[in-house]
């Protein structure tokens, strides 16, 4: 286990809380106090710390979607849980204002031709979003919201273009998720440097 | 204070906490145990819960953000410091892993005539999150960032364009605050719509 901790750069106390917690598998017992851990544990720890610390998932979270990811689930299921898994904003929102939301919501679906379903989570977090502008009476920025989904359309395509390229179902599944999960803060980021560009040509005095 | 609590719903032990954090100026006195509160400590209010619930800033964000947003700074230094506040992964990575991911936004840099400063708060979380990937054997999945940063830009336009709209320099900053945290909440959702539709579309068994 030592040998694993140098490996994966993980700590020997936090390995032994991943297997208790099931979210590394059992090494192979050599002796009463000794276990032989693979490259396949290493892939697991480095997976593992990118969900928690970049993706934010809850330790549930974790092990939902790598239970997901071993069931060797589709594609569509598993990107459904790591959705699932992640953190997302779910302010608390009166009937009116969902309504209001929803109807948002759906309008965008119209013009994208996208199926929206009210219970989902990401159409849950998407309202409780929208009611924030709202109570901040900053609904005028919701203006150009097709644009953004427009926007969005298009990196999804870019993403799951790039999905179906991999060769293996494994490497689609594993890439679904670190995408899921890392895709957001990469792209969060680009976003940011494009604003201070575009905000430095605009605004700087 | 008890209907400055029902007026915004924050609990009135919350409020005082924010009192004491300097996060809300204090109310007008009106007697030794009685203050004044008016509609611009409820919209302020509002906007910290924004801040600290949606765009998980820490108090010490808000209070970095809410003294920009009061000195009038210029928009285009109030948005860096909104990104300043921003929770935004951070990974420990070596000087080798480091130089190949500056190297990597250097290029897109070029591509797109960003100007990239590697002590940029923005560029480091970049730089973070390119080093998971490549801790994940999976730069494979950066593939296509040439084109993440095209659509990230057409964002940062659609951002920008919307805020330069706006009528008075107030909006204008207040705008740019809450659409630096809203939007991402906002655009990960619709990016996770797009995924659900496109997922459904060529995974779907």
């Amino acid at each position: 286990m030592a040998e694993l901790s140098s490996a994966s750069g993980v700590p020997v106390a936090t390995i032994k809380y991943y297997l208790r917690e099931g979210l590394l598998p059992p090494g192979e017992r050599t002796s009463p106090n000794q276990a032989r851990y693979g490259e396949e544990h290493v892939r697991r720890l480095k997976m593992v710390r990118a969900l928690l610390d970049v993706g934010g998932l809850s330790i549930a979270g974790v092990r939902e979607v790598l239970a997901a990811i071993d069931d060797r689930t589709s594609t569509h299921s598993v990107l459904g849980i790591a959705q699932h898994g992640l953190p997302a904003p779910k302010p608390r929102v009166d009937d009116e204002s969902r309504a209001w939301a929803m109807s948002l919501i759906e309008k965008i679906g119209e013009e994208r031709g996208w199926d929206v379903k009210s219970d989902d989570v990401v159409v849950e977090s998407l309202v409780g979003t929208l009611c924030v502008y709202a109570e901040l009476n900053r609904t005028d920025l919701l203006a150009r919201i097709s644009d953004y989904a427009e926007l969005a359309e298009g990196l999804a395509e870019v993403d799951l273009g790039m999905l179906s390229a991999l060769p293996t179902t494994e490497s689609i599944v594993e890439g679904a998720v670190i995408g899921t999960v890392l895709g957001d803060a990469l792209f969060t980021a680009l976003r940011r440097l494009g604003h201070q560009n575009a905000s430095a040509r605009r605004f700087r005095r």
